[in-house]
């Protein structure tokens, strides 16, 4: 019997500072750090974070046990954060926050100061991999393997000038140009040695990847690059006994899209194609504008409907799908990325209905609860004694790394009753089943 | 422990023929009869039926036990399907499909003297419910109770005439007008004595569900009436050992608004207003033009906000909600209902986003397999024994109606996880949680 | 011939000072002469105002004569402006501009003393005729021929004070409950028999026209009120010698209706229905939120297509039109007025296509420039010597009145060409024909 | 002065046959000839054709002069026209119906005959400039100016064997790759030898419109392609005496962009910026789907923009304009080509508001009037004498061809005006100028 009584997990407590640091300072990162500040200045709710507003229901409904997640786990308190990262263009979180205009000014007055000092470490950075950009703030190396020195001297330094008792780093920098892993990748001692040889399949964000593993640092990947899912990286998870995640924040369209499916799926109704358009104006959408790129993050958006809507065991409603993806860089939207879908459906004798959905999002604001939840999660995680892939941080993610064989889920539903089911779980409490018995 | 293992009911075998009856044979019952005849003689797949089409997980997923639910419970088959109905205007289901233009006339052809064999019988109808409609193919009867005993007498000799084995009747008529409980609806006593008493707060779609349950004949209830959900049809539902379920069959809109909604709220997303709107210009929409029959709707469209989004726990996120719901009638749209919503919502430090969406949809074809669904499985939960309000079935209603004090679920998600888990119980097989150990 | 060498008209120069006035100091007023303020203060361009922004051209293409109107005809300079107003609920001008959330508190900040010295005098007001307000700053009089004495003073006190040259009053105030014309505003004897009469039948702003054109000021009418279209206010006009102009400011859906409408029927496309709907969260959608009031405003709406379209003429394309028109009030929405509208048009061989658009557009910010342009032009048709209906600023209107029998134009190129060319006409310029020979 | 007494011109009767040969013989001619075929059999209207449908008002308003412009014109009658084309995959115009989908068996089952009669000939084909397309039923030949003499002599059989009277080429082929002019298509004389030289310059759409002028045949271009607007072939329909009209049927977004853009800059509402992405399924979208053809229709897409806003004389209202254009193959769409634009405007004091169209719109239906009307109008220029470029047809086209140094009008409305005064003008009658005095 698969169900047996819950066995609780060790966690150690949320001692001390929890230091968070992002490799890019730029419109996500700035607005996750701006709204971290107000929280705890002002107590502006820190709206979209699962792990600060949302609660858990306990045992069966009517026992009417539903605490808040987190006083129900022994997450690190939000007091407790200090913020740190690496951006080639911006000099600090100010800056950054100033330059991307997600944020009025009136948001900004107040914690202007603190966000100045949050100051952008040198990056390691390559225009190679990101040709829209023009990276100034780029640490002086170019041997890979010295890049990662470095990178890991200044996590130390960032530890004990601030007085962490622990780091989180959440890649929050640009979707790099598309590669597929090569020979380099395979496994730690091969990555070492790409290092040293300064392999050119080896990308800026992997450098950081393998930093923060050797400095024991857990590592959670925003954007569809190539990175914590190398198998060199969960080999060194694994060994260095570090929790990653990845990859892909699951913000404004792709949120939507599986939402939707599920709901179709559900209902057995039939697909017939998908078009997804997004139309954005930040730095974000100039870095996609080059194919190189997009096709990096092509690749992470188009995934989501096969897992969802299992076309193998449904060959007659999702067998053939047109399923088309496009970004396209459009300045007047700045960073309120809009997603435009329009989904073509059919029912009942074969009926076809239409779906259109207009997205008029925001992306930093999707984004920012997002590395908060992942930040948080991420270090529990870590004091929980878990290391490799947390798939159950799924939920959050546009392309989910698998813990095993089987892909990651993409329905947003299940992801949010595994996500809530592995902490009932560690937390020694009973899964929630919605069974009429339940 | 609540999640002890699942203890099978008995399940008496669907042999010989079932009787479907629908009061209303217009657009849904034609529709649902149409498919169904070519379902079995051609083979069409009966797109949008779960019952049908969609496979249930048993076990871990590593088991790879993923049946159809068809083949899992003991649901009739198609073939021993025979249908009937009342309807004050269409002499029979091929006129029926015919005037109400759902399906285009090559889908029809090939069954349409089976069509025209479903006739019509006489219907109890009363123009000051439905103001819009101006029935001819009315029972000849003035007193109520006397309409009834003729109901029973119909479905009496339905059931001899084709050789049923059992019968089920859905709901298929119009939304009649608005009303409250009164006390002519407290008890079996009370309310029979109101037929007798030719009393003007007896809906005509009330004396339908007192002759089902005093034949012993589930029902089924697709519109938003007050009627299976009155305290004297609860009772006499238990009294007589028939399953009753309630109400408003979920299609366009609000099958999209119980897929967004628990979405934003999975992801602690704020709302601030929901503004949905339908044009469509087939007799729902005549009928629905009435602003008593559109209240009736609206109660039953605005109910499930609420009941997702729990305000009372997320007062932040959803104290202060501006919920609009409008329906207008505009012929060109014909039975291609289209729904218009327009979302605002919040998120990170209070930042407003807009979602818009537009469903261009065919209320008859989404809502014909939910006709199929209720019926076969009301007909199971008739053979399992069950009685009452079946509230595993909340998954296709609007408005679903509680079995007990808590109201029902609205969420689709959790709607379908408790349908499948209560068809895994019967069954006698453990639910799945989605947790990390299931 | 008709078009015969053009004779100029004599205009008198624009000398002084023009005043202002604004029965209602709402949204509108307020958004209006904050932008008139501060184009003169810091050079602010006042856009959307064809009198200051546009072009135009004169004799030839090849001659290169291209002169923005205000240097070509001899209007009002905005530094010559003065403002005033009624309003029962707004003190002044920057309480509410900051009331109605129209404009950004940046954009008030220079020239808030100068806002806050736009006092609103007492309002003649009647809450039978809104009842949605509850005014407070109201004359202290009962009687409708006292209150129009009154109206007649603060002008003429308003002109001393202010040491205008010039005045014109433009209604920016809220649309009146439904009425149609009754016998007391046959004549001009008869609505003056009627003020003293207390005529249930006369509404506030006709007092505010008849009070305006005994002191022979211009009167511009920007809600679909009855009130300069009434035999009597027409007559006066006459007497009176002055020019009147209404009705309805021509903003957002309606703005978007005549530019649609013209392009299907310059091809030939023929129209089966269009479904406007409207949501909109300021004191306009709360007034129109009362039925009686929504009644107003849906005749204003729904006439524009039949003028438009020629249904006589163009049976087979327009003589089968369902065109409805909603108004909801949605308080999330706060002045952002969206309006989207599903058009059902058909083509070759009757082939059906749609149409739909969402216009995610700002109230104020489109009428303020109307206000402004009426207030000018009325201004130079005064000076030109017309008397009675404009109908060549039937350009800035959702419902025009016609000058004679002819409904008039509602096409908005026509109106604009018709406009233009009235202008050249006046200055004795050539019309342009956009003939191949022109 | 230059709005003289109009003088007619001589226009020749139209008697006998009028031949109508298309180039491409697929969705777009299929659906032109079908219709046609109808309108003269069953009487169903023609409708989308202006020449057919509209009206035309003479003189002053009420005068009520308003016949239709059939019946106005000398236009010949739908009763005389003759069908043929070439295509390189199509056999006939019935299969080349059924393939493309655009139109219900049952609208053609009572002309099939006819239209299977509408053989194609061998085209003039090379991959080369349509990557998408495989052509089979080419003309077995490989040098260019072979090629030409080939259709000469296509042209000349068809004449003569259907004998007709007169004949006009409509281009409804494909798209072909992008190309700039380079000096073979300086003169004639160049384009000659370059035919003979097998010049890669030359495409197959020039060796067309080469053939038909030199056959004294009006051609009319509804692509993008490099052809008509070509020196050398503006060069020989002087020489010849030829009418010659482009480019591109202005069908669906760009009929909208050219309904709206107008409409903005009337009211001087400044625009930020215009998103326009298409998707389409047919065989259009298919060639489009390559880089190099889309570079050849998004040219012809984003001029529209530019001409009616005239950045250079509104340099705040449309001196920063990001226009962006998309096209996508979405085979679910098949020929119902939906296009979506998101259009970024600002008003009074700069303040910012979005337009949303979404346009389900059907390709060929709209261009199929088109094709019939620039047919007619064709032959009656040539019947009136007049050659080289017919910019007053540039209503009809996406980036309409100038016959001077001005860049031809893009204004839907402007270029309306200009064909009914041009119309106007050859009949004797004076031009429309909506003035006051008009």
């Amino acid at each position: 019997m698969f169900l047996n009584m819950a066995e609780p997990v060790q966690i150690a407590p949320a001692t001390g500072k929890l230091g968070v640091l992002t490799p890019g300072l730029g419109a996500v990162a700035s607005t996750f750090i701006a709204g971290v500040l107000r929280a705890r200045q002002d107590g502006t709710p820190p709206l979209g974070s699962v792990s600060q507003m949302a609660h858990i229901r306990l045992g069966r409904r009517e026992d009417g046990r539903n605490p808040l997640i987190r006083d129900f786990v022994p997450l690190a308190s939000l007091d407790d954060l200090v913020f740190g990262g690496w951006d080639p263009i911006s000099p600090n979180a100010l800056e950054a926050a100033r330059t991307c205009g997600v944020l009025d000014e009136r948001d900004l007055v107040s914690i202007s100061s603190q966000l100045e000092g949050v100051v952008a470490m040198d990056a390691v950075f390559d225009q190679r991999w990101v040709s829209r950009l023009d990276g100034q703030r780029v640490k002086n190396l170019t041997n890979k393997w010295d890049q990662a020195m470095a990178l890991m001297e200044d996590i130390e330094r960032f530890r004990v000038e601030n007085d962490c008792d622990r780091l989180v780093i959440v890649w929050c920098g640009s979707t790099e140009a598309f590669q597929e892993a090569s020979a380099v990748h395979e496994t730690v001692e091969a990555f070492e040695q790409g290092l040293k040889d300064n392999d050119d399949n080896i990308s800026p964000s992997q450098i950081y990847v393998y930093a923060a593993l050797q400095s024991g640092v857990p590592f959670a990947n925003g954007a569809p690059n190539l990175s914590t899912d190398l198998p060199c990286m969960v080999q060194l998870a694994q060994q260095r006994g570090v929790p990653i995640v990845g990859k892909d924040f699951k913000t404004g369209q792709t949120l939507m899209k599986t939402l939707i499916a599920p709901g179709l799926k559900a209902r057995m109704l039939g697909l017939r194609g998908w078009y997804s358009t997004n139309i954005l104006g930040n730095r974000d959408g100039e870095v996609l504008d080059a194919p190189e790129n997009f096709k990096t993050k092509e690749e992470s958006k188009l995934g989501v409907l096969h897992t969802i809507l299992q076309p193998e065991v449904y060959p007659t409603l999702y067998g053939n799908i047109d399923h088309v993806v496009r970004i396209n860089y459009y300045p007047p939207r700045g960073d309120n990325k809009e997603g435009w879908d329009a989904i073509d459906i059919f029912g009942w004798m074969g009926y076809p209905m239409q779906i259109k959905i207009d997205f008029l999002c925001r992306d930093s604001i999707l984004a920012a609860p997002i590395v908060l939840d992942l930040a948080l999660f991420m270090d529990l995680a870590a004091r929980a004694g878990q290391s490799g892939v947390q798939e159950w941080l799924s939920f959050y993610l546009k392309a989910p790394q698998a813990a095993g064989e089987h892909p990651a889920e993409q329905d947003l539903f299940i992801q949010q009753t595994k996500m809530k089911n592995t902490l009932r779980q560690w937390m020694g409490e009973e899964p929630v089943t919605h069974s009429e018995a339940g």
